[in-house]
């Protein structure tokens, strides 16, 4: 996979991309990642890239033309169709099946703006998707885009090792994870529940459902509507639901 | 406000801190970030952080000494009771009124683990908070701890120029934001609305607002529910309505 960054401050990817899991994937030559300052697309004068929005108004908008020839000459050298990606608040919400969904492409190229607004003619004729990470304000989509990009490399094949990939797999039972215990069993007076010291693996895996169940129920009842739960699982809950509210 | 990081990972963080508003919110002595590698307080022979779970199962766990170790060491130094924030997938979603709440706050600690599990201790007996950014799966909670950074910081006082807190006062209408154009006038061929060229500063200003309004109805109808609408707002929802169902 190719990742293509469009932003105006390409130092802050070095950190990101230069380490761990997405470091490593480039490495293994599961992705390849470019930044461009788009600045260098602005063809003119002083380099602008963005300037006073028509009607008035505060705040300055990002112009077209920048990003267009930045966009088109990323195209031109592509193999394929990449994938155009807005990083805006306005944009789809980001979650784990879009993750999938572009972890399937092979190029994506994502567009950061920082403060500004874009040209609306960007989003009519240039892109192909528009990402938030959330409902929250931050200084520029180049978080978002790494955000996506880290979501989005972890599920690449080849990229995560056995353990990682295990990890991985008890997100996707679409419940939260039941609490984790290691050594030791008594940390200053704090212990670990006797059942995980019991050696009962089937009692020990009952536990663990009932509490990932009880954890879901308690912080995201959203998620339970989403999965199909067993009979002994929606048992379960009942048992507990009167004890927490 | 200061702002502790303990993360196994360090490097990471130093293109995000060293860039743009946050690099500039720490020169105005606005915010202090300190990355502390958490494996320093390890205090084990092979300096090791994680161990296997009790009651078996793949992946590793966090082990509670170098994480209640370092923020102990932490709070020690520290003037004020910090806040000490564990960023997880199971922890409260982030929102602008999160980020809102944590930017009063004198001192934050984040912990972010990676790929690994938390041992649960750690959640009952050190943390105040547990953050997730949203329903993906990330590689560890840096990129989380960088996203929650840098919503708190640029609404530190004097962090940001009139010119981006205007663009921050846009969002806090509970609407997403209208189209924005910039010159030239017609790009290739896109042309910008009459409109907006017409100096008819009443009518910008409805038309914008009625923008406005068309995209959160069709993009996020939720956040409709949450503001309080003018009788004139609702007559303009209703009559885009038929357009676009």
């Amino acid at each position: 996979m190719k990742i293509d960054i469009l932003s105006l401050f390409p130092a802050m990817f070095e950190g990101v991309f230069g380490e761990s899991i997405l470091k490593k994937a480039a490495e293994k030559g599961a992705v390849e990642y470019a930044v461009t300052d788009f600045r260098q697309f602005a063809n003119n004068r002083h380099n602008s890239v963005d300037d006073y929005p028509y009607g008035g108004g505060a705040g300055m908008v990002l112009k077209p033309e920048p990003i267009f020839n930045a966009v088109n000459h990323l195209k031109k050298e592509a193999e394929s169709a990449p994938r155009v990606i807005l990083m805006c608040p306005q944009g789809e919400r980001f979650n784990q099946k879009k993750a999938e969904e572009l972890s399937k492409e092979e190029h994506l190229i994502f567009i950061c703006g920082h403060y500004e607004g874009y040209d609306e003619r960007i989003r009519d004729h240039l892109i192909t998707d528009e990402i938030s990470i959330g409902d929250f304000v931050l200084t520029g989509g180049e978080l978002g885009a790494m955000v996506v990009t880290d979501s989005v490399v972890r599920l690449l094949p080849e990229v995560l090792g056995n353990d990682q990939s295990a990890v991985k797999d008890s997100y996707s039972s679409g419940l939260l994870e039941h609490p984790h215990y290691t050594r030791p069993a008594n940390y200053e007076g704090m212990t670990v529940p006797d059942i995980l010291l019991s050696g009962n693996h089937a009692k020990i895996d009952e536990w663990r459902m009932k509490e990932s169940l009880r954890r879901t129920y308690t912080r995201r009842p959203d998620l339970l509507k989403e999965i199909n739960l067993t009979d002994e699982q929606k048992r379960w809950i009942d048992e507990f639901k009167n004890t927490i509210e």
